[in-house]
């Protein structure tokens, strides 16, 4: 089965278009876990049981292991979602980049050695910079083009021929890059207008999301901006809000049904405006 | 010290512009290394001992030790650079890109991790994901600006305000984000034209530039557009040339050898452009 197919399938099964963020910092986490060598794994595990059923994706992030030496745990990880939870989509946020004989080598990284079915992408380097993932025909690549952090307007926002260089991103992974259907791209929640934008340019590829939670975008207009005519066609990311719900915690929950709840009410905000 | 003041000794003491890039391609060992548990350190060992003193720097490119989880053995080899030949400075190639809390974790991994000197990066998500390597103050930041592969024109070509994204690039880095000076831009020596504009937009910066060698770039060419008025400010990288010249090699060379002489013959051949 395909990525996009996975992610359809994902999106129907949980009625969910929230992807679940994996950022680990263990500076963050619960004291009981802290001490134990395997605490990343524990964390991501705790967190992958108590959201998988809110969730039509999981995104852990690469820097967090690769920061700490933590690749094992990375790979405990994806081995435990994709035998424990095999309907659910891993989107490694990799954002990788570089030309064509490294990226085959980023490419084995991800889908390989990790097992991800999708991975993301940076685009400054152009299509052979993309092509050696997309040789992977089952998993999905997945490309920045407009992102959520301030600085993104530094380049993204730049005008050429009257457009700005995101939508030449959209437009060049839409009509050029997206030969066999694998392609998403990456746009974030901050910016509405340009979300609706690029679904206009892109159809109904997948985009992912980020930018809901802790960054601060607004979940009415994301959805409305973003959806498809299905009510799908998104995962919306939110990392830290759910990892790290506990410090607002109810009274008797611990960190893992902290994340239930606040994964669990981010999918119903989200559900009340797709359709 | 700085990476900056470490890459102008290194110039000068080794009277050479030549970056040695450290791409292992188990593939291309020679038999001898192939089976051992650590030939991607041995093979790596034999080349850098083979060409220290013709190099100004060694740059090791991440993705070939993630595809193969040979994590280990790049932080043995840039544990060795550190103590065999601490005046040569090491440039991680991770062309990393993402937002702030995550380039923090990049930033770990790339200098407190591997203890490199300097790393690349991406400048696609703008200046909040490359701020956060700039607090290592002794460190060096080199942003990717003109790529040496085919594809390097589907973004940085496009036409913004009558000039192309790449010196957007250039001009927001010498400008706005090089505030400590610690920056180097990354511009393919396929390009001379194009190098020659960008050392015009950045002064003195230094310039790592890829694509001499395999690659195809004309060294002259190369030289004579990138070069500075002391006659340095670039570290022009050769990978594939130099690690894998045994197939060509003379009687009697094995691979460290013969990459020994190729790594001679290209310091020399820029060097004969330099003044």
């Amino acid at each position: 089965m395909t990525f996009i197919d996975k992610l359809a399938a994902a999106w129907t099964a949980n009625h969910s278009l929230l992807c679940v963020g994996l950022d680990p910092d263990t500076a963050k986490f619960p004291a009981q876990l802290r001490d134990r060598p395997d605490a990343i794994f524990a964390f991501c595990k705790a967190i992958i049981d108590a959201t998988a059923d809110a969730a039509c994706a999981f995104k852990p992030q690469i820097a967090y292991f690769a920061a700490l030496r933590a690749e094992d745990q990375l790979e405990a990880i994806c081995d435990y979602l994709r035998k424990t939870y095999p309907a659910i989509p891993v989107v490694l946020d990799a954002k990788r980049g570089d030309i064509g004989a490294t990226a085959e080598q980023y490419a084995r990284e991800a889908f390989e050695r990790y097992g991800a079915d999708a991975v993301t992408v940076n685009p400054y380097m152009g299509f052979d910079s993309v092509a050696p993932y997309l040789e992977w025909k089952d998993r999905g690549v997945i490309v920045l083009c407009r992102t959520s952090n301030p600085g993104g307007s530094d380049l993204q926002f730049l005008s050429a021929d009257g457009k700005p260089v995101y939508q030449h991103v959209a437009q060049l992974v839409a009509e050029k890059w997206n030969t066999s259907g694998q392609c998403g791209l990456v746009v974030g929640a901050t910016f509405p207008n340009e979300l609706a934008q690029v679904r206009r340019i892109v159809g109904d590829m997948p985009l992912l999301v980020p930018g809901v939670g802790a960054q601060g975008g607004d979940v009415e207009a994301t959805v409305k901006a973003g959806r498809t005519a299905s009510g799908a066609g998104m995962m919306i990311n939110s990392s830290r809000a759910i990892l790290y719900a506990k410090p607002d915690a109810q009274a008797g929950e611990d960190f893992a049904a902290a994340a239930r709840r606040v994964a669990m009410e981010t999918r119903d905000a989200i559900n009340a405006f797709r359709f």
